[in-house]
């Protein structure tokens, strides 16, 4: 097993979702050719995952593979975008068919999801890790950043959170056993594409909460210059969360933004943006301290 | 030092090479923001280097920075692209700011040299490597595939081949002294970014030269179902190497492509496309034995 069948088998298990549509050269070249549509802008983002620090390191290849494009993808579902393409760099120790294999078919399931390809990758010889370039569109100017947000709007999150972060609290990871609704929740988020279109049409500023809400609200605050106060009992917490698992596990890739007005469909009010700095509390500011790889200065 | 703080030290570093011109909105938000030029396509492609197998370990971090750009975006020039962007994630086992910044004056000014921008990263802690994901953009429809070589066609391949493949082969890696010509040749390459129009032009097929000239020209053979005569004596070695270099050494970053002419500005003539399968040197059929990550089959 070369790097070359490594290649075959992935392309393989992506099926239809390494080409086709507005990808019209997929893996195999030096480089993919992407369809750019009229009126809009590219939306761009990378990231990691290394094995035992971003995923369990029992979990499963179809596990790591769905897990690394939706966290990734969740990035440009929190700016408003509509997904396009992918691409992936995968190192790993040795040339494993089987294992390669399930990680391109939980890929393959993220990509159905979100109906996005996967045009291109990399292999290489190494330590296990992940990188994952995403790449989306959206309408010229209409990009939801994280500098936008207003005194007066309101602040609102997307379905409940706090359950992965409950679930990772929990530690209890037992990969021969069926998955908890918790497990699930962590180890198959879905990124909330189905809202873009909401984000883009009120949002004034957004984040997706991948560290917790209070370091998430924390980057839209200072990016904005601007203080957010969050109301306790108005945070939707998923089943089995505590109210820390929501405010610093993270995980969720729940969206969290702000708006001008009361009601956002498919979104929760769960407090309001004010002039100051900082994230509070039923009025009791709260120190970030979502997940910072080196740890703090 | 946190993930927050060595951000800020690349972006520092970056200076203009991190935001402008047709990147509207750079690192610091989820995701980054680019304007797409009307007519053109996007190219797309990403690479991984990891310590000690794809730079040497005692490679200063400006060498790695710079050098991790350069052949990733060789990639693009082999589609005869424009080049436009790219985001970098960088796994390292400690927060070394030090090294980190030079790492990022390094791929600065392979940025500045190709005109693109590092508008997006990632920091992961674990064992030391760098993604770079490359991005172009080429007027619709001339991408310049490996599959599009013609009988009949003229191989060129751009510079001079094997000062890489010699340095790397001599293996005579001393950092305390002033790299001698080879290992400034390994160490920064160029991407042909000088020749994509030439490419756009008059080339039917082409790839750069990260394998050898035997394994790359192979590549282009399979795609497009044609075999190649190569010339021995019409090859331009690059100072202090031998054929074997050349053909499979790699490293070179040079571009080889095919194309209905005798001269080609830029390039030499070492042969010409047949029918048939297989590279072959003065008459004799030559194995492919580039760079395989996990080895032969």
């Amino acid at each position: 097993m070369d790097e070359f069948s490594l290649i075959n088998t992935v392309v393989a298990q992506l099926g239809e979702q390494a080409q086709g549509r507005w990808v019209r050269l997929g893996p195999g070249d030096d480089a993919a050719v992407i369809e750019q549509s009229p009126d809009c802008e590219a939306v761009a983002s990378i990231d990691t995952l290394v094995g035992g620090v971003h995923f369990p390191l029992g979990s499963t290849p179809l596990q790591v593979g769905y897990r690394a494009l939706m966290v990734s993808l969740s990035d440009l579902a929190a700016m408003g975008a509509e997904p396009r393409y992918v691409l992936v760099a995968l190192t790993l120790p040795q040339a494993d068919a089987a294992w390669v294999s399930h990680l391109a078919q939980g890929m393959a399931e993220a990509a159905v999801a979100c109906d996005v390809y996967l045009c291109g990758g990399n292999f290489a010889k190494g330590p296990l890790s992940l990188t994952v370039s995403v790449h989306g569109e959206i309408p010229m100017g209409q990009a939801v950043t994280r500098s936008g947000a207003r005194v007066g709007d309101g602040v609102f999150v997307s379905g409940d959170v706090g359950g992965a972060g409950a679930c990772v609290r929990q530690q209890d990871w037992d990969f021969s056993i069926p998955l908890s609704p918790g497990q699930e929740r962590y180890l198959r988020p879905r990124a909330r594409f189905d809202l873009c279109a909401h984000l883009r049409e009120h949002a004034h500023a957004a984040i997706d909460v991948s560290d917790g809400l209070v370091a998430d609200m924390s980057h839209i605050c200072t990016a904005s210059d601007v203080s957010a106060q969050l109301d306790r009992t108005a945070i939707p917490l998923s089943p089995g969360a505590v109210l820390e698992d929501a405010l610093y596990g993270g995980d969720d890739y729940q969206l969290l933004c702000t708006a001008a007005t009361d009601k956002l469909p498919g979104f929760t009010c769960i407090g309001e943006i004010t002039v100051g700095s900082g994230v509070w509390l039923d009025g009791v500011q709260l120190e970030p301290r979502g997940y910072n790889h080196f740890g703090a200065a």
